[in-house]
């Protein structure tokens, strides 16, 4: 089953980007979920919580654990949420007596959001080395060519002769603009979320503060109260998702058009079409197009999904799920695609 | 790789719908490839423009034909389309002399193209199945309880008592239009895409037409003019696709707000809790609600993609492919969840 | 105040339709609301549901009638809506004892959404007009170029010659579709929204379809129970409106893409610089593409707003008023400038 | 012509505000405009560039200097922008021989984004400041109210108790969040945009980034080159447009839910209905659900404006009014409704 190209096995040759993808796999939410509910059992332990047997027993249960996935299926299907399934066949494995300290003082949304944030802080690393391996290979295609001339287009007429630098800062400098905003934003996202049943910590009593603390600490996020119901820094980072793309699909845009006739542009390795083989299609550039137009389109719907109710929406939090992973597939994709494209580049400008 | 909830082991069973996703897959994408080189090859031997010998090879050598998909995927990745290298493949297969006939005249278009209209032909069925069901649900729970009393909601406030009837209307009415619309739009939507490279068909000479037809009848779907560059249709079903989980999110909206309190409705199966084992989530109502606005996010994309430049756009092509799926995928899923919400109300009104 | 282009005393001349735009004027909206009012007396007279000196005194009253608009200002500030001030300035113009029979069973939801509806009927017989001679024009250009040749550009890169015609039906065929269409849409959505308080006209008992059937024949509208929580109409309308401009915006920007270097389009008349004075920018053609986007842009909340709570969501409904009207304008509009750009096309190919 | 509700005389009573929506009047622009053109003159006299006469002559001729605006919607409608226009008008104002050092090496663009650079400085202080009366305004109820108890709703199902602190903080952090990123992003988006024909501000030699950092200062914006073909700063502010009215549109929903049924909440002033005088709708609650998912489709148009073609597109600048006013006002209403709103609460909690 493939419905999204980015899991395609074809389309995602050009569309997709293994790395990120790696991070939305199952394997790579379960082994965030276990890291949590793990880190989460050793500090309860060490702020006396709950008994140092019951770390030990926890600790030693999960190490071989393999849940059952057609389970975990069957309790998504039911509960919305894969988390007390999961709980459940980890308790299994745990066994009483400690069983009772798996999980404790958790909630779903604490494993689930949390393991999200776990992951892209992978990804922010990621696409922040991409984004650098861009502004590089502009950076070198500035020196190359950036002293000869091309006709600049202004409304899509000829306008004037403009040094091929001009053309290629506006490609560039909203690049380094969005490593700086990345930098803004990091700190308001990789976040731990832990507030258990509501919110409260209530089954903690005054160990709350000191219990997320070191679960923080642990899992090398910021601590801060939760915000299960603040969804803003994500939708901050998805809109940060977009605005690389479209910054892309604007380099992609103009090399297509550079490509279409003349001599302002020579690429090589182009795509081939299965009618007229003399063509040399722009395909990573058209794709570029066509992940902006797709983040754009995205992004709208992580800007609903801040319309919360109360202390937890099952709508707004799964309109989420169904949107997010995609947008930081596409931008990885079209970050690696830029790239690739900017190596074509052979000539620019006259 | 499970970037989509609607791919994902786990999270497809609630957000997906099998059937539907099935029709996306790779082997059916394949398998529809397939059939339109075959009913071409068969149209053009009718119709005198290859040799009857041609046919016979290419149909011989098509039976046993499987793809080597890793370079499939390595083709999408260079070409921006699995065509060209498909026809290489089937080529070598087929083997000279009669190589040459196979994918004779047609473009990696025609072929991409009428392999989608193929898959939704199904598709449509399969909603419209769906859809009769939903109708039907609703109507019994309107036998059942429709001629008790609730209390009608305005602007989120008490208003007056009205029979539930009332209420059940307002989901069900819209569902009626909904098959009406479909039924007008399946027309304008099923129909052969065949122009060749450039949409003259011009290696067919004056068979063209001839061929057009034939090859339409074999496939089953209309025969009409290439519409290459005119998407109308495909965003015209995206439209339509959205505003079925648009009333349906409205169902599930009205059923999590009733829920929330009192009496007015009594619902079997609903989710559990990690932290909170009193709780009876309303987990279908409220994924109704996340994938109507999921698809009223993706609409937004299919439109965009009209904006189709000249012959053929690689970029709004290419979005489409990005968006399309899925919109079907969150279409069946929000139908058959409605269904089983509907069946899950033990009791509305007093 | 000029928020919105569309209202702007300069950016209207090229973006706005003031055709279009005075269906939506103040004026035409309480011109619509009192006709409703009007009807609804008349219609409760004829029926037996009010005496006959009321509506006398009623239609007497609302012969010279003109509201207070600081005051409905106000109104809709307190209440979201016009119509509890307005009827009660309607009273008091009436006085005691008839002033109790004006608008009586009705609610807001009835005279606004009736409101809408009406002046709906008069934009979609503008826009169908506008519609066919953007039909005609492009027949006009046919005819004369039609037979000329111009490269087809696939991927945004020459691919074969084709004659121009093959450009112009891609143009044309999609409007022949779009106004199939609107015959077929019209139905579901020029129609009476009456229903009373909660829907259910409870003040008017057993009268109740008979006064509906009556102020329906009146105000020239189908006659259908009330949808004031059913939306799907008002959002097919919608998509439509974006079909129609995202088939513009491909026209647009085909035109865009011939005139940039070469000579397969000649145009009139394109703007001028204020740093260039050798330029012809292609401004109508650019516009057809922003016209689309932003269409397609607004689409997807006339969707979110589908989701529209119980018996009348305030939020939903008034997400339809900040979108609507400037979706028709912005259709409109592009539709004078496509029939412009039309005219400007003084050659097409070779 | 009131199509929008942001200018509707009606409608902008509830939607609107008039100081936001003030600064895109046309006396607003035009003015900013003015400014601009002034400022360039005496930097480009200050450095050296134009003559000291020509600087005197054009600033006596600027001071009673009126613009023709039906000359200039005429300008509009034909150049796509309006600065053509008023700048022949402002050259027959001076005339021969210093109407030649008029808008001396600027074009339109310069202009125009200028202007709404400046424009947006007033509007970033106008919404910070409400934003700020936001935050207290919470913190005011939360002092009140903080200690008492409410029911947390998770998935929209009673869960435990909380603090009505904790309900409270959720809808006051995202705000402080959000003075936050305004502060990071108006360094990026206060910026003067000079970059003549194409950027290069080729008539000015080598005088160039000496008059522009002197018109940056005059203007009291930050100095940097042109960025007209880079929209990323808009588009980031429209981004944080959209997250503060999310943030607000969850505060509302709360509102609106609590509101539904039992003793959570307590609101003083409610919108009346015209058939149930009982009612007290919560208008503005509802409102600022509406304006957050106006503001969160409208986004998704911004980024489609980030594909910004070569060195001007005009289609993705038009796009650009066509939106960002709207947004800004849609956000500065939801302010002040907010703030309303929580004057309006007497009471949380238990």
């Amino acid at each position: 089953m493939t419905v999204s190209p980015f899991d395609h096995p074809l389309l995602s040759g050009l569309l997709g980007d293994e790395e990120a993808a790696r991070h939305f796999s199952v394997e790579a939410d379960i082994d965030a979920m276990l890291g949590f509910e793990r880190a989460l059992t050793e500090a309860e332990a060490e702020c006396g919580v709950i008994p140092r047997d019951a770390w030990a027993a926890i600790e030693k249960a999960l190490g071989p654990f393999r849940p059952d996935t057609a389970k975990l299926r069957a309790g998504v299907a039911k509960d919305g949420v894969v988390v007390p399934e999961l709980v459940r066949q980890i308790k299994a494995a745990v066994a009483a007596p400690h069983d009772a300290y798996v999980h404790f003082g958790a909630t779903s949304q604490d494993v689930i959001d949390t393991s999200l944030v776990l992951r892209l802080r992978q990804v922010v690393d990621h696409i922040g080395l991409l984004l650098g391996e861009n502004v590089v290979r502009l950076t070198g295609l500035d020196l190359e060519f950036g002293s000869r001339e091309l006709m600049a287009m202004t409304r899509m007429q000829p306008a004037v002769p403009i040094a091929v630098a001009g053309r290629i800062v506006s490609w560039r400098a909203p690049l380094e603009h969005h490593q700086e905003r990345l930098n803004e934003l990091s700190g308001r996202l990789l976040v731990l979320q832990f507030g258990g049943a509501a919110g409260t910590l209530d089954k903690l009593g005054d160990k709350a503060p000191a219990v997320r603390a070191a679960l923080a600490a642990k899992l090398g996020l910021a601590d801060a109260p939760q915000w299960h119901s603040q969804r803003d820094a994500l939708a901050e980072f998805a809109g940060w998702l977009s605005l690389v793309t479209g910054s892309l699909g604007k380099f992609g845009q103009d090399v297509a058009l550079m490509a279409q006739v003349g001599s302002d542009i020579r690429l090589s390795g182009g795509g081939g079409s299965s009618a007229m083989p003399h063509k040399q299609n722009p395909v990573k550039a058209e794709v570029l197009v066509a992940l902006a137009r797709f983040n754009a389109t995205q992004l709208s719907g992580m800007h609903q999904a801040l319309v919360h109710e109360q202390e937890r929406s099952g709508s707004a939090w799964t309109l989420e799920w169904l949107i997010l992973p995609q947008m930081v597939v596409a931008t990885a994709a079209a970050l690696r695609l830029a790239a690739e494209l900017a190596g074509q580049i052979e000539s620019l400008g006259h």
